[in-house]
């Protein structure tokens, strides 16, 4: 394989055409640090389709020619979970970069191996978790981890609206990996789940959840809940972290005030000895300071995926969602699933070093 | 005592003046069905201050003196939660009516206690669920019992804001008894929970939960799932009520769109299958009907719940809210409060004869 | 007259039980400045209604006997502007302080000749312009005049919502009044009004205006601009003041976010020069700042309104709003009537003296 | 030029590279009825930058070039709209059919010389209204041209946002095209504007408009109000339209109730006879229906708009927003323009045929 330093763009091949490649396509041909040169799909027709009347770009059905080729450094894979590892390995072990689209595999093992062969290879292996390049996800990030919010108490992520019901995924796998890889991402150093219970209802016969709730035991007591629901007529995407100083609303709908930050100070009292009055009182000097939105940049997050992903390819240090918080994210898919199986009994995760 | 029956309005005392009494005593006073004869507080400047300085309503500390009084038929509590089966006890005993603030009592012994007495005395005996009786909760009722929704698959309620820590409860025992009655008072013939499993955070070292997550297992397989949270800067009171024909939306802080009901058919696809735009296709398939937001009069639920109590006074009737209906909200708030302690895990909820 | 002064509460009467007057009766009896005697109307059965039947307040059709009691110092006004000069009248010939509910009466002629009345007689004349003691119009004021949001450029200020169509006025007399006092209120020292259009409809043929929009010339340039609406079926009340350093809004139906403080700073560009994502950087760059939401206290208006009253009668000063400002107010109701019948054309302002 | 009939896509030339061409570039090359050929701009590397480097459509910064190409049939025009007149009339003169970014011309000379010209040579002539090709508006035609509404009595449209203050147009020529496009669209056969008057504030020292307020008075009686504004922290795009039978409110901004349609029944009452509780009585019977969002497929308006021109073309029928739309819109400008300038006074509007 050609090397990837120097000032020329790396070559980069998007695998996968259906929901999500034509995204990929798209930002890595406006990116200045890639050059796209294949959309591989095993229906060349779908390829085609997706690049257009217009392009350049070539389309092909043959994974093998794509790895074949000397002008491509990395791999984007945007085909369904259940063929992550094998793609990912070919692709690894043809010595090209690979990025993933969430979740990094079907299960952990298969995540655990790909870390392992990208580790022992020393290419990076890169999780596709959008929403962490997010402009409002990297100032939470910043906001929690600098100690802004105090320590951290609850963290509560509802994502729901109405959703295609999958084949072969149930909604924890489809949607909570999005909430999960954000967890995983603005949690401060040291930090981190160690336990997740799951419950669920299907709603639909379509014999998997279609509605879930996992709550994550955190390793400081403190705990986070995400809501994840192909059902609802409404769309909710609204997460709350509340620290000992500060509570911070991120509403990803509401475009005016995207982030919200709150002062917060709480009295412990005894109503019963309180009037009406009183009570109310107390209760508005929960809210004695102001609120502040922090202003964001519009910046869409798949752009700045890519160029984490091509700063990752020519430093040779881990990407922000590296392969490593792939598998942490699958540790707590999998153990969900099992706590979902057993009537929402809490079920320890495995250790991702 | 006297006669509750005729034309003449029925006595009625309220005992408790601190955060709910004077709600109370607004509504009995503005009730023709009703004549408020007393107000009583172990505090009587307490007591006095509601009242006023232009009431002609009778302050008094001493419960024995309002209970001996032949003019009082009925006595409506609005004490903490751990004085109601003494005061509830005295009342029925001196044969009076009994409304109760939710929780009915501090414990389902003792609120079965109460009901046994009331049913041995053939008195009225009922809680105030204020909540059940909204003009939304009672259209809601409605529309779930006469099959409107179809089979009830899954009920999601949050109900968070800033509150106030409070002493002696944590904020599944204060908060989720509105959702519990609603729940119970929605819920279709033959449709109840069978189970409870609750997570918590303490959040404030408050020395008990202040945040807490309740899910239900109905004897259908579908589940109820309730968010409760008093250190939420944002306030949310929002249900959703998902069907196998409609989904309901009740968001309570929406004036203008309280009540919400979305068609919605529901379609199991292989989406590895599909184009984006197809994909997209299928998921605008969801919302193919329209949504339609039912007319609700502005009514006070005080009002309408004093009403009943004084329905089912003359009519010996069941109140819609009535001991029973206490009695098995109190069934959930202790299996939750044991589920707590116990990590989450799933508890068997007592039956309610 | 007896005197106001010293610790004695002050003697008040409450003339109209009709819309206004049971808020009244209610926050005169909740105040320790004042001493309710009378509630007053024409119709003294409805005089006892909202009295209740558990008050000691006195009930009476007769003003007469209101006027001639020396107990009471101060009269307020709830009945329909087409009375008000003649009840003010009356009572500040009696030696009465008098608060008059918006508008202070049915024509500036009237409403000056009550100035004038009470300026003679070292009377109280003040005039019930709520909003004007919101927490957040108190705050608007303090922001706007201590120039936090720099010089003012425009305000616009939108009140619709389903609304009575009344038989005596238009829309313009039954909602604008808010609007205007609160304009009145919160413009800085120098600043007011010079001339005013108005455009309406009809919308349900009740022979006059039910949707207005007034547009007024400031004496420095800016525009205040309103809109008033009987016959909206969504319900605003958002209020926006440009400034030249900051903008602020009110969204007086959005408890957690009422005001919102919004920093920026405007570039005058020629975007025929720039590409897309140029034009998208400067666009973003107005917002370069934070917003602030300032933390309100909760605290009901007329409660506010009352005790401002009690000031102004103790004190001798004038209220913050005074007969004169009530005046402000009808100089452009007028003004606004003159220009709705002359299709739009700019009609310049009485000046108040 | 070759015929457009047949099974041939049309070839098409967009003219402009700056905000606007990108999205015709993208939905002219998606198009199944058009071949896309060329990007012509002045500044060949800014066609260069939008197309690409995966692109096979040719860049040019020369017009002759293009309209000498026998391959093009049509031309999309997105430049400064002082520039229209010159490249339509060009275009036409070419024998190109020509599609023309909003407004249509800079003054409505220019535009009637533009329709004109169309008219002699049989060409179609298009305006890009691209928000009358939108689902909501689409459905908003259908709903006030079948009667649904009633009789129409009042529009209110307003369109608020942080917005680039242009170095050549006020905010009125800039963003009132959109609502005035709109109007123009929905209004029932015979329902028309005569007359508008504009009030308007500069508000950063731009030297033009950069807040401003349309009033449109129809031949009906009925009034439209267009609120546009560039200096709103807030984004607000909210149209009601008031019928004799029903109220329809657009809020583009609202997903998931973008159009919602409130019955309506108005009680026109005397209040003073009425008490609180009645007065409320009466204002809910406004609201006796129940509200109906009607749900809407999600198609981009742009690819509409696309397909609209190119069957205009194949059939030679006039297009939804034809050249004479076009013409309508700029009719009320200019007419708003010289109001404006007369401190708003009510200026006629010229005749289209």
């Amino acid at each position: 394989m050609s090397s990837a330093s120097g000032e020329r763009p790396i070559g980069v091949a998007v695998v996968g055409a259906g929901y999500w490649g034509p995204n990929l396509v798209r930002n890595f041909q406006s990116s200045a640090a890639f050059r796209l040169r294949w959309l591989c799909d095993l229906d060349i027709s779908r390829a085609r389709r997706v690049l257009g009347e217009y392009s350049t770009v070539a389309a092909t059905a043959d994974l093998t020619e794509v790895l074949a080729d000397p002008d491509v450094d990395a791999i984007a894979i945007a085909t369904p979970a259940g063929t992550h590892l094998k793609v990912a390995l070919e692709a690894l072990r043809a010595g090209k970069h690979v990025l993933v689209e969430k979740p990094l595999a079907a299960t952990f093992a298969e995540g655990a191996q790909l870390v392992e062969e990208a580790d022992r290879r020393g290419l990076t292996l890169m999780c596709d978790h959008t929403y962490c390049y997010t402009p409002a996800v990297l100032r939470i990030r910043d906001l929690v981890r600098s100690g802004e919010l105090g320590e951290l108490h609850y963290l509560d992520s509802v994502r729901i609206n109405l959703g295609l019901v999958q084949r072969d995924i149930d909604v924890i796998w489809d949607l909570a990996p999005h909430d999960l890889s954000i967890i995983d991402h603005v949690l401060p150093e040291g930090v981190r789940p160690v336990a997740v219970a799951a419950h669920g209802a299907d709603g639909v016969g379509a014999g998997r959840a279609c509605v879930a709730y996992l709550t994550l035991q955190l390793n400081t007591g403190a705990i986070a809940h995400i809501h994840v629901n192909w059902l609802s007529p409404i769309k909710v995407r609204t997460t709350i972290i509340g620290g000992s100083k500060r509570t911070l609303v991120w509403d990803d709908l509401n475009p005016t005030t995207r982030l919200a930050m709150y002062d917060r100070g709480v009295d412990v009292s005894a109503p019963e000895e309180l009037g009406a009055d009183e009570r109310r009182d107390i209760m508005v000097s929960y809210r004695s300071g102001d609120m502040i939105a922090p202003a964001l940049v519009e910046r869409e997050a798949l752009r700045t995926m890519v160029e984490e992903f091509g700063t990752a390819i020519r430093t040779g240090s881990p990407a922000l969602t590296d392969g490593r918080s792939g598998l942490r994210v699958l540790a707590i898919l999998e153990a969900a699933s099992k706590s979902l199986a057993a009537g929402g009994e809490m079920v320890t995760l495995e250790v991702v070093k």
